[in-house]
């Protein structure tokens, strides 16, 4: 294990790969989105078969944001890491332009370390608004 | 850590776990379901906030089960064991009385060493079915 390994606080480095995720999902911009997942990384969306992989996650939040969703907002509730892996719960808000909230839930994410970095591995979101 | 630790496989483990799952959810027998999760475990349901410890938890399933959901099917596809913890991907199929599948989608579980076994810590899942 590499010192870099050993001195990285895994909260603070998902708290700060949340917030690039939100910087690069502000501009627009899931090519940068997409890269903060690991090579092998899967999406697990409802109404959606799994999505896997740097492409196919791209064109998914590519899709979101072409449907109107300026902005995303994480909120970390909950970090436990175990080695090079951990999971991350938290609550997340998507806002359209005028910052109207278009959908909010919680998440779970399995972060893992590649290249150094912690990165999204598993993504799995659900609505807690009410069913239609 | 203990022997048992060590000479457990979370693999096999987990799909034991799962398979008390099925039979337990199969006899409608909420209270047994929700004693495989952690005491302080969460399900991430859509439409609904975070079901948080033994009793909600036993009271959401029930729910399920009085909703006329009568078998659940688990699929693990991968497990990754870091230490005590472990996250399973996975697929689900509910059914109804006839067999009938009323919804089918894809999970992703935290699972944890909790007095000796693997339990549920954190469980979310998505329909993988079109949006209404």
């Amino acid at each position: 294990m590499s010192t870099q390994t050993i001195a990285t606080d895994p909260r603070a480095e998902i708290e700060a790969g949340n917030r690039r995720f939100m910087e690069a999902f502000g501009r627009g911009d899931a090519a940068s989105v997409a890269r903060l997942y690991t090579a092998s990384a899967q999406l697990l969306p409802a109404h959606s078969d799994f999505v896997t992989g740097t492409p196919a996650i791209q064109r998914f939040w590519q899709g979101a944001m072409d449907m109107g969703l300026k902005e995303a907002v994480l909120e970390t509730l909950e970090v436990e890491a175990h080695g090079e892996a951990a999971h991350e719960v938290g609550r997340y808000a998507l806002k359209t332009a005028g910052g109207q909230v278009a959908d909010a839930g919680k998440y779970l994410v399995v972060w893992k370390q590649e290249g150094g970095a912690w990165k999204l591995h598993r993504d799995i979101w659900t609505t807690s608004r009410p069913a239609a």
